[in-house]
């Protein structure tokens, strides 16, 4: 399907991306850059790609398919340095967790290339990172969703669809604005919210003490909030706008839960316990089913 | 070491301390009590009790040790109806997961007899419920935590902290207060936090496109969310001055964490979300050395 893949970032998405394009028989040859040499040199020893590029520019060059799997703050840049290889006919696609920012930054430093570029958010990933725990399965099964724009190329979104579909992927496309939205919803206040657990607990005197009696339902509740600190400041800050809505609609919340205990109200109480149990347990249901 | 166990309430932790004391070959006789005769039958049925009790206070009548294992809000109730079975020489115990109100309804309804009364939280626990899920190895390994108050006797103090520890627990000794904060902290406001974050997901026009992104992050925050509704109006009841305590802290974190993301200070976000990954990662580390 593919000549060559450039893939930037090699890391745990960008060499499952290409291990998963090898794997289904998609490419023919995968020319990786990473910021850090010795990350290109690990790709290749380790078959991920099969050419280390000295430079992004150079890993684009003759890529007939492009993967940008950087932090989404190193979007701006990543796009500006190979923006001279762009050519119409290339399919570009990113991993980001947040699409407005990377669209923003696609438009500002591709121009009139933008249109080869499909915004890309597969929902999968690993809690470890890295190319040495790059997996050919890691996106079988998961949700892919695109978010193009007016100016996206149908001809380069149809070969998104149909590349992550190869891949054993659901396809779905949204704007950027819903993606960022629900995705603040379901993915980024819940981080916020392990974290900010955690942070207060962990600076009382008695830190040590609570931690000792902490059992599985905070275990469960707190895993989040292990996760890379500085991704997880760069996705809130490139998702503030809709993560700030959403911290705002959960703090109504919790204020009416602290009017409702403070008000001995069990009956509000219940309700209020009873509406999430369900919604919880209707989901988990569901997923099994998948 | 016991001739006959009284327990009341016949379900997943009362069932699992019945069958944990027969394989430790601790007691000869459980008589048991549940508020529905088809469970009493079904823990006979099942061998968790040898002879069913027609009434909390028949459970009781001839043990030396007794059990009960009722939710909390129904504590004052049973005290009452076994007072005048209870001898200086019997072992009473609860497994609530508040320990305030529990003494204060022992208080208030065993009154001279509070005395033999050693409050016990079995930090155990499953996802299902009922004497269907009665394990013998349930507390193996878990810690108690006991809360004696002056007037527990220490004699029966003495032999709550071998029962335990010949079940395998890590027994541990606090004061009612410090217990009802420290587990408003690591337990009570995280089960408070995930219900509101899936009520208020539940609530929303797209909740079913939302669920639909949901991924490992959010099943993870959000299981407890699937937990029992009344019990957990039943706690938050009894252990609502400290629960708000908690709830006020976290809602002033979330506060800051609002201005931080607010005034976009990466700084400040980053700091935060590190304290709290090196916090977590650090517990979930020792907790695998255990």
């Amino acid at each position: 399907m593919f000549e060559q893949l450039g893939l930037i970032g090699c890391g745990l998405m960008g060499g499952s991306f290409a291990l998963a394009l090898k794997k289904a028989g998609l490419v023919k040859r995968v020319v990786g850059y990473s910021k850090s040499p010795s990350t290109t040199e690990k790709a290749r020893l380790m078959g991920v790609i099969d050419v280390e590029a000295p430079s992004a520019l150079l890993a684009v060059s003759g890529a007939d398919i492009v993967l940008v799997a950087v932090p989404v703050t190193a979007s701006e840049a990543t796009f500006k340095s190979i923006k001279h290889m762009v050519t119409p006919q290339m399919l570009i696609m990113d991993v980001g967790s947040t699409k407005r920012d990377v669209i923003d930054a696609g438009r500002r430093a591709l121009r009139e290339h933008i249109g080869s570029f499909v915004p890309a958010h597969p929902i999968a990933g690993k809690e470890v990172s890295g190319v040495e725990n790059a997996d050919p399965d890691l996106y079988e099964g998961r949700q892919v969703i695109l978010t193009p724009i007016e100016r996206t190329q149908t001809a380069q979104l149809q070969k998104a669809v149909d590349v992550w579909t190869r891949l054993g992927c659901r396809v779905q496309q949204m704007s950027p604005e819903q993606h960022d939205a629900a995705f603040a919803a379901v993915s980024h206040l819940p981080h916020l919210l392990a974290f900010a657990l955690v942070d207060d607990i962990a600076a009382r005197p008695n830190a040590e003490q609570l931690f000792g009696f902490a059992a599985s339902g905070f275990r469960d509740f707190t895993r989040i909030a292990g996760s890379h600190p500085e991704m997880w400041r760069d996705i809130s800050l490139a998702n503030k706008t809709a993560l700030l809505s959403e911290l705002n609609a959960y703090q109504a919340e919790l204020a009416r839960m602290h009017d409702l205990l403070e008000h001995e109200d069990g009956q509000g109480l219940q309700a209020l316990f009873e509406r999430a149990s369900i919604a919880r347990n209707n989901w988990g249901e569901s997923r099994k089913q998948k």
